[in-house]
């Protein structure tokens, strides 16, 4: 489990934090059930001033949250957590859950930051969140896991999954949908249908949701049969005869929504925001005997006009003027985001050559690639969340001529790792990977980091595997990717770059070449990424505190490993020091180390990097470095220490 | 790309080669597409005859192939290859496709044997082959892919995805498939139905097929509005008419098969195996302007009674006798193999505590779970072609006291990278992965092999993996997965065991303890799995020729190391070797020199594994092993050149 961090301090309000009177009393679920339903809506009026006052002072999903107030107190009125279970998909929009259930007060006011709430539901958090999220489209495979355990169990709790409608375009859930039917005969699924997933959504099932939600007559024609079967005596007996006969006689065509196709019975669509509504079919559901969706329709950002009036910057989002809308400006900052730079990059390279296109999985935004689709729409192409597709679509472009671009999160691209091996590295297929938020992603958490992609691309024949130093080299790195006849995979971190001013014309980087950026001869640092600046940096320290001669090489390659060079330094320089944004367990330093072992060279090397945990959220990279031994000081403490040992050795050698 | 080899000799035949005077006339798709039609049919009893006649001396995949041949006849009546791209599911079903397209003969004599055809399609091995694939689901995707780029490119040719109707129980064909209107206007797909994947098939899509192509209602009132449209003056913007009305009006009711649902036209079910109809309905499809998809009923090992009889044993098949089916007996043997003891294990176990449930993405008889799903039906689960679901599914289960395995193929759980990290290891959920085909699967070649799992869990916090030296360990180990209470990884390799006999109550192995088998003070050798045999030939030859003191220990787990064994071995043995079934990038013998690295300890090591490459297909792991430096004999040289080069430089640092 990531570990616990003392908290942070809230962060400067600049809104007074609302009086929540009725909020302030909710300490369980049960004091949910307590309320008058006359009280339900200001509550529900509360939470959202709650919800709006925290993300305003320090970023969070806003627009997911403040679409499911309604419904997350509809499930605790008619659900009994941590009893029944709810699974939250992405489980972004569990603010609100969090909030009734026990995490009230100062850990939401600290959400996202060192010692707050994370940002996600967590097992270790509390006994309600039945299960943790970050990624999209596992909440309805989990839940099936738990309807099937409880029925092995032969006990008789509920099991309900809430499900975006986003993440029906991810192929998890689709196979989970597969399997409801012959897993088990009581489970309840909530499609929360806002018509978003973080851009709005694509594919065939966002449009046929569409239609299903504004077709009067299916909705009228099912809802009168349900009304007329279910006032019969015996209702729920003569609506299961009326689901048998559609089964099984010619009326083959009125089955038609898509859901019943795959053997769930379906109910909507309901209004997402009338709690009468909602609670009287979550009633309805509890005591259905057959797997069951309820399609309900919500509004992202209810409730803030900003979010409503721009849905995927109220995802989610950076610190706001609850009032303006505007981004509330931060310390620091001016270098523009990596992805930023990509995503020029990428139009220029593109505007030049048509064979260039750009992939996403639903987050044109956070990948940069949205300026590709505004500048050249046909050479853009948005596939939904579904990275598996993704990659594939992608390596079915390569096989025709096409250069494909895929941007992505570091994490996420965890989900097509077969794609990669069995697709497009075996065949060698020119697909370009540009790896957004590759280390830490520090409010997020251990969800969203990308600490293990150097180890699981690194093992791959013909993957050649890179991080720049800068954006001016992440420029000539696309470059040089797209000239790559052959699988190039980039990675960079989250956020703002170095500064760095971008040349013209790009430069061809030669494949597994590194560059040393100073020389010494006591301790040479193979750094990788933005580690090459704190390379820098120890190596001034250490030259001027101890009068060491200490050189710097940029790596640029995890793989292939600019030998040569590490070869001949390692031959003359007692120390190596590898450093990289990554866990150590297969990382960029046991490359090193590997090729040093494989030359017979036993030349000593110190490996810095994130250690064999995962690392929970916090305010900032450098509270989360500091923690696990990455601040500058505690890394020119073990340098240091490993030198010292190292010069104690040999003396005592030579004696 | 895989190397080649050079060519074995075709294994020794019980039935004389079947007189093939059309078949060998065959040089390229012209050549089919020249033969009158009268003819087609003893041409197709000529491929069925071929292809039973090498399966049955060499093994292969039988079914699949009998059920494709007028299809795939069809298909190169109809289109022309290399211009227009068919992309074939798994690809495993690609022998007639082979026969067709210059691959008959000597090479086709030989398949799945040193210098003959692959098993799979290959891009490498014909330009008729325009995607490779082992892996099932990929075809509708990389099809799509294609077709973009045609687009793009703004030429005209054809492209054929040919998906089994397994294929979509597979979350990566239905991410395609909410994908397809959004990226092409023209696009074949091909659902050859045969109601199996390798078992039968399961889940709520199959279901849905069965009733389609068994409901006459559907087909009578489609089929005569296709008529009726199509025979009209201008019927195709007659049809597009029709389409848009039912798209748009009330009508929403006839708008019933789920692929309409995504917006591909339907057409079907067709008779797989009547040639006119085939090409009549392909001649169609071609010149539909929306994509299509043809629903094509075939017969799985049609022409091959014992594989009508025995799908699943004929799915892919050892050498068989034609008359009786019956497999013919294999030189050597004896010893049972991996995945029986693995399954007759676990049904000791499951029969001892229901909480253990097995989980299979429909392989029950590769893994072994067969034994589990015959002796405790209620405690095994198989979810289809559909990997992450499945380990997501085990993780919903774990949650609630569950204690499932899930039975997989190495590579295949590269599928499910995302889902072991995210949410399996993330929230150190007791799931038990047991991973049948760790190592080569000679046969089948790169996409079949498991040559990366240790390194992409290494770098996994909370991850265990271990691998046993014989059956028994295996049995061993199983327990301990179980008994330990987080995520544990067993890996084995293909085929049969050494023949250890398994204790009567296992033992419980302390969690990354090694086993000393072998005392040595010149050279230690640390093997994991299979190689530890090879270890201990090793040791002996270095002992007997060499007058070495070599010892042997059987490293059991690859995470977490015996540290404390290790490091006391390293002080005082000169050099350590490593041997592992496993690419050496990132895998045990890299995590060997880390922990090495990490003590600060400069004992030499030799690392002894597979390159930096992908490996073909060959007749046996013995060759495979001998073109890749991994033969005993070379083995042997090398770790003798290391420990003479260690000796010499130790001599010249003396003086």
């Amino acid at each position: 489990m990531p570990e616990q961090l003392p908290p942070d301090q809230p962060m400067n309000d600049s809104s007074p934090a609302p009086a929540s009177t009725l909020l302030a009393a909710i300490t369980s679920p049960t004091d949910v059930k307590a309320l008058p339903a006359a009280q339900l809506p200001t509550l529900a009026q509360e939470i959202r001033d709650e919800i709006i006052h925290v993300t305003s002072t320090s970023g969070g999903h806003v627009g997911p949250n403040l679409g499911v107030v309604e419904l997350t107190l509809a499930l605790h009125r008619v659900f009994d957590t941590p009893r029944d279970q709810f699974v939250f998909d992405v489980a972004h929009q569990g603010y609100v859950h969090k909030l009734l259930t026990g995490r009230n007060g100062k850990c939401f006011r600290l959400l996202r930051q060192t010692g707050g709430v994370s940002g996600f539901l967590n097992r270790e958090e509390s006994a309600h969140d039945a299960f943790g999220a970050g990624h999209a489209g596992t909440a309805l495979s989990a839940a099936l896991g738990m309807a099937a355990a409880r029925d092995l169990r032969g006990s008789d709790e509920h099991v309900v999954a809430v499900c975006g409608d986003a993440a029906f375009t991810c192929g998890i859930t689709l196979e989970a949908l597969n399997n409801v039917v012959s897993s088990t005969k009581r489970l309840i699924v909530i499609l929360n249908d806002n018509e978003w997933s973080i851009a709005r959504n694509v594919g065939a099932i966002s449009k046929y949701l569409n239609r299903l939600s504004t077709n009067p007559t299916y909705n009228k024609v099912h809802q009168d049969l349900e009304k007329f079967f279910t006032s019969l005596p015996g209702g729920h007996d003569m609506h299961r005869v009326y689901m048998k006969w559609k089964r099984e006689t010619k009326d083959f065509f009125v089955e038609s929504s898509l859901f019943e196709k795959f053997g769930l019975r379906y109910l909507g669509p309901i209004n997402g925001h009338n709690l009468d509504e909602l609670v009287k079919n979550l009633e309805f559901a509890k005591n259905c005997d057959t797997p069951i969706l309820l399609h309900v329709l919500t509004k992202k950002g209810k409730g803030l006009q900003a979010a409503i009036d721009h849905p995927e910057k109220f995802h989610g989002a950076s610190p706001y003027d609850p009032i303006t809308g505007e981004n509330r400006k931060l310390a620091g900052g001016g270098a523009p985001n990596y992805q930023d730079v990509f995503g020029h990059a990428l139009v220029r390279f593109a505007e030049r050559d048509s064979r260039i296109v750009g992939i996403t999985g639903a987050m044109p935004s956070g990948t940069g690639l949205s300026h590709l689709a505004k500048a050249l729409p046909k050479q853009f192409f948005d596939v939904g969340i579904a990275e598996e597709h993704a990659v594939l679509f992608a390596a079915g472009l390569a096989t025709k001529g096409i250069r494909p671009v895929v941007g992505i999160y570091s994490t996420f691209l965890q989900r097509a790792y077969d794609q990669i091996i069995h697709d497009v590295c075996l065949q060698n297929l020119p697909v370009t990977f540009c790896m957004d938020r590759a280390g830490l992603s520090a409010n997020d958490g251990p969800t969203h980091h990308g600490l293990f992609d150097l180890a699981y691309l690194r093992c791959v024949p013909h993957a050649v595997v890179m991080q720049p130093k800068d954006e001016d080299e992440l420029v000539d790195m696309l470059h040089s990717a797209l000239e790559h006849n052959g699988p190039a995979f980039i990675r960079y971190p989250r956020g703002a770059g170095t500064g760095a001013s971008i040349k013209k014309q790009p430069a061809r980087i030669p494949l597994g070449q590194a560059e040393v950026l100073r020389e010494g001869s006591n301790i040479m640092i193979w750094a990788l990424g933005p580690m090459v600046a704190d390379a820098l940096a120890l190596a001034g320290r250490l030259a001027s505190e101890q009068n060491l001669s200490v050189g710097v090489v940029n790596a640029r390659f995890a793989k292939p490993l600019d030998r040569t060079l590490l070869l001949s330094q390692a031959a003359c320089i007692p120390l190596l020091v590898t450093m990289e944004d990554h866990v150590v367990a297969g990382g960029f330093g046991s490359a090193v180390i590997e090729a040093l072992q494989e030359a017979d060279c036993n030349t000593a090397v110190e490996r810095i990097g994130w250690p064999d945990q995962f690392i929970g959220h916090g305010s900032s990279v450098e509270i989360l470095r500091a923690a696990h031994g990455l601040s500058p000081e505690a890394i020119y403490q073990r340098v240091l220490t490993r030198w010292r040992n190292h010069q104690h050795e040999n003396a005592t050698a030579d004696v």
